[in-house]
């Protein structure tokens, strides 16, 4: 006989489509929402109204309820472009207040073996956003993994081709590191990037 | 400035109660939903009539949308009352297809210093489903955990005063186990609970 629940059923399978959530989880998931009803019903709400209202900005792909998004409507930005796979990474450069030009979501990395060719990718609207002018420099800040490096080397061809100034994000040691703990890439990478000291 | 639209945060914030779930891996649930807008619309639809339809059996205290529940309506189930931690352990018990009998959710384990006592748990509704009488037997399920045996022996001593037939689930090697590689006391309930062979 099955003891769950109709409701119960159809939210677990639904939870399971999430990335990294098991049968397991889904069930904890499901007995943590049934004990807290109120959260519940909030979360269902925050959901939907997530689901509803966000889309992606036409210019830069940022995820905004407005579109233009508040960065493509702001004026006071410099003239600079931060390529990132994703918004999280968007959301992480806006964080260190060191940037203050505007974004481009790639959405992923270039690989050939999956079909993600760059028509997959924003790499056109990329592309003829520099086209249209006003773009001093183009920094690409895809992730330091071979999949975004691979990903940085095509960009940069294409974005040459059109007269675009193109920079790659600094690699080396992270802040707070301990040299005998870094990989041999980071290592090797911190080492190859080394500046000149007054 | 604030990247994430006001419905991603309050989103991010309704995610990071759920257990296990910080503030990255609350991020990684918005970007799924939100790259799955019809997945993200049927998991709100879903938690919400979870929320809304799903109770606790008033008997038995099984997770139901009907009260009392599809197994406490059942007359073909035996008198036999396995007593579980929670639903979860009920919804396993039913998966074996080795039990016919009622359950009993307690709703977790006696923990004196944190404040769960009898009163806490559905003890005394227990207590009453078998002085109601047509119970022959109940089984002890509750995990065997530290908490789930204090609990097992608390419960034995207040079914034994109202004349119960009390048994407690076996302990003793996990199926497909490997005896090297089983931790010491499963070895020695293993060892303590051997049966006469013919």
């Amino acid at each position: 006989m099955e003891l769950r629940p109709p409701s119960v059923v159809a939210l677990v399978e639904e939870l399971q489509q999430l990335p990294g959530v098991g049968p397991r989880t889904a069930v904890r998931l499901v007995q943590h929402l049934l004990r807290a009803p109120a959260g519940a019903s909030r979360l269902a709400a925050a959901v939907g109204r997530a689901a509803e209202q966000v889309r992606h900005c036409s210019t830069c792909y940022l995820i905004t309820e407005d579109d233009p998004c508040p960065v493509c409507r702001d004026t006071t930005r410099e003239g600079v472009i931060c390529v990132v796979e994703d918004p999280l990474n968007a959301w992480a450069v806006e964080a260190t207040s060191e940037f203050h030009g505007r974004y481009h979501v790639l959405g992923g990395t270039l690989d050939p073996l999956h079909g993600v060719g760059p028509d997959e990718l924003t790499v056109a609207a990329l592309v003829r956003r520099v086209q249209e002018g006003g773009v001093n420099e183009v920094i690409l800040a895809t992730n330091p993994t071979v999949e975004g490096e691979a990903t940085a080397h095509y960009l940069a061809r294409a974005l040459h081709a059109v007269g675009a100034n193109v920079s790659r994000i600094a690699f080396g040691l992270p802040a707070g590191g301990e040299i005998s703990y870094a990989d041999q890439v980071t290592l090797s990478r911190a080492l190859a990037g080394r500046r000149g000291m007054d």
